[in-house]
């Protein structure tokens, strides 16, 4: 054990090194600079002298410590702002630590002081998520209004983070609340794919599927996006409200058409679908639409850029580290069992990197839940990890929710060795029936191998470490 | 499909190269060479001056090639042998090929001729496989009697490949086939894992477990292994007729017990297994028994070389190439997932290889079948990387049954690409249906991308590659 802690340890820094990269408020800091009258946003120069006003807007679960960032970059420039967050997500505070919670304050109070003054310029709206409710469609009206009548002497900053599709909820004229819901249920049960789905969903908003920027024209907006998407394909992120949208109307209606759900959508859906196809209700704008002109969309964090700073800090460890991919997608358990494979080659050939090794992969697995137990997609693809590394001596598989809560647990994640299997079972744990059950949490719980770091904030999805030492 | 069909041309060149590797003919050459009165084993060196007859023995699908090659190194030192090899596998040629079965001549006649001189020498016996017959029964015995009475001035040289366990049937006294077929069925129904289910066939066995090894002694003993196990454990492969068995009789014992099966095995082996914890049976031989004092058991193909081999060939094609493991297990599709996760980052970003790249993995996956359509587990790899890299342009996975037969198809595997998906629909198949269905073959056959070998003859389970352009 004297040896695991000490690896331990090095992955609480790795994985640190990879939250601390896709940290909200370090993200839009890292990307955005005030000097003066200049403002720098990824290499590109706004001179604020040219601009009367500046507007903050955007959701997500992100957007909190987002809205400080640039508010502390902007201090006196910034004229007025609305972000929607979730419930509970005003502030928080985060620490990577194993089979404990990190002691932490649950405010980080710098924050609270600045949004809770006498006259707060800038309103962080906590708003439902998954499911959309009435404050966040009035913060969403809100910032609608906001955007009202911007001239070119207007400069707004939207934030976009996970969550932003439901956190932004503006639905078309005559659709409620209630009819985007049902229509989501159908949308989810149909079998339609991501790309359809967001055909149909940008068709009904008017935000979405870069209507914000339509909206926020001839003012130049940037916006600046966490994403939490596999690949940040920018216009699904949030459903893309200031980028082009390929889609049309006749793409929305036929997916309706294709899954037969027709007569199940909410009659108000359908109606303005098909105000839509007779040219009644104006397209979302097209790859190449003007209001596109003075639109800069950056990227500010993502899968990609945690798992490289996760290398970075690896190297600096003396690991041999390497980032095999960001696309991981699959069922948990059998992700897990490649990964152990990897980690096999590893400390029996030196292929692909010898050991001392730290090889990183990036996704989002998915689980098929059989059983009754607790866990999430992360913690159940260490278990399984466990279970194909069985004996293997100097092998680690560690999986982590970028966003420090794996699955309906407060558990991030948690870690698997060669001797977890052993160690479990001397504590008469059945390793196989725990997976059979989707039951990783109370296992790792037991082992003292959760992975825990309180709310990041963030959410670039999944990191899996494989190592060999 | 210009370009492609330069692609495919370079992976038939890689997958040849690693096909050669394992060549079982080849791979013998290549570890045991003659000088006169020298013979050369892996570095080691053997004084056929100091022995009086050189015996040939073992069993596995890739016995033939194997022996002949043996046969035509020793020339007029060979003394004798028998070698079992499964009904119909005694010669074969091979050559990749997409699409359509390669035209070769279906004989190997230089091996026929060797094998049918008025006075062989060597027997091929032909033998049942996956379930043992009275054949193999017959050439276990030869091989046994063969064996016996052997002295310091013998060398035995054994052959060893995929299959072997069921070629070489030598029950212990009592037991019939029929009752190790029972007891076969019994354990794997119960659920007992690979190294529980050694350990009760070996103490049924008299010549597993190193009882070959015990038999041989005091002569010298070489023993030439074709893998087809993950990892290539020797104790493992054919259950380690020359190998070292570290389970006892309590152990297999103890297997029938804990799996509730004691009842429902045959009488004839309950009885010998009581007769072996009762010291009336010998053990088999246990680490450090004088008679492994003179053996040497030589890995000559196994996964590994065949993954370097292809690396080697990729790099000379000018691609840039990695073996990431050799341990790949898991269900086919959802392997299939992470390493199309793994072309796409290539070709998004350059990461863990710069296009052009070939990533290499092997190993053997599984499929759990629900449908009722033709395939194997390569195809259903390839099929399921089809679908999660449609779109992707630049990219391919390829999958690879070395022994040149994916399930129970006459195809080696197939090749998937980013515009495999698109080419499918336009002729009408529905990839996602033909997934569903276990449906592979046709769906690859229709687009003529099922690869094709003929039988290779060898078995070091599966490759895969992938690719980005």
């Amino acid at each position: 054990m004297g040896n695991e802690s000490r690896w331990r340890q090095r992955m609480a820094e790795i994985m640190t090194a990879a939250l601390q990269a896709v940290d909200p408020g370090q993200a839009v800091r890292r990307q955005v600079r005030r000097e003066g009258d200049w403002l720098y946003v990824a290499g590109q120069r706004y001179d604020l002298g040219e601009f009367e006003r500046v507007f903050v807007v955007g959701g997500g679960k992100a957007g909190s410590p987002m809205a400080l960032a640039v508010a502390d970059v902007l201090g006196d420039r910034l004229t007025a702002g609305v972000v929607n967050v979730k419930h509970g997500y005003i502030a928080g505070r985060w620490q990577v630590s194993f089979g404990a919670h990190p002691s932490l304050p649950a405010l980080q109070t710098d924050l609270s002081s600045h949004l809770r003054s006498p006259e707060p310029r800038l309103d962080i709206v906590e708003a439902g998520h998954p499911v959309p409710d009435a404050a966040g469609l009035a913060g969403a009206e809100r910032i609608f209004r906001l955007l009202d009548g911007l001239t070119e002497r207007d400069l707004v900053i939207c934030l976009i983070s996970g969550g932003g599709s439901a956190l932004l909820p503006l639905p078309a004229a005559g659709i409620t609340l209630d009819d985007l819901q049902a229509l989501t249920t159908l949308l989810l049960r149909c079998g339609a794919t991501i790309n359809e789905f967001n055909a149909v969903r940008k068709h009904c908003s008017r935000l979405k599927g870069g209507q914000l920027a339509r909206r926020a024209a001839p003012a130049a907006l940037v916006c600046l996006i966490l994403s939490d998407v596999v690949g940040s394909p920018l216009d699904t992120i949030a459903s893309g409200p200031t980028v082009a949208d390929p889609t049309t109307f006749a793409d929305a209606y036929g997916v309706l058409e294709r899954y037969g759900i027709l007569e199940a959508v909410p009659d108000s859906i359908v109606a303005h679908l098909r105000r839509g196809l007779a040219g009644e209700v104006a397209e979302t704008p097209k790859p190449g639409d003007p209001c596109f002109r003075r639109v800069q969309n950056v990227v500010i964090g993502d899968n990609r850029m945690a798992a490289h700073a996760a290398q970075a800090r690896a190297q600096a460890l003396g690991f041999r580290s390497q980032v095999l991919t960001t696309y991981v997608e699959g069922e948990a358990r059998e992700v897990a069992k490649v990964c152990a494979a990897l980690a096999k080659e590893m400390v029996e050939s030196g292929t692909p990197l010898a050991p001392p090794a730290c090889l990183i992969l990036g996704g989002e697995t998915t689980v098929t839940v059989r059983g009754q137990g607790r866990g999430g997609r992360n913690q159940e693809l260490a278990l399984a990890a466990a279970l194909a590394l069985d004996g293997w001596e100097r092998t680690m598989v560690v999986s982590l929710a970028t966003d420090g809560s794996d699955g309906p647990t407060d558990a991030a994640g948690a870690v698997a060795t060669g001797s977890t299997v052993a160690r479990a079972r001397a504590l008469g744990l059945d390793p196989a029936a725990h997976l059979a059950n989707n039951d990783a949490y109370p296992f790792f719980a037991a082992l003292g191998d959760l992975i825990f770091t309180g709310p990041t904030n963030t959410n670039v999805n999944d990191l899996v470490f494989v190592c060999a030492f």
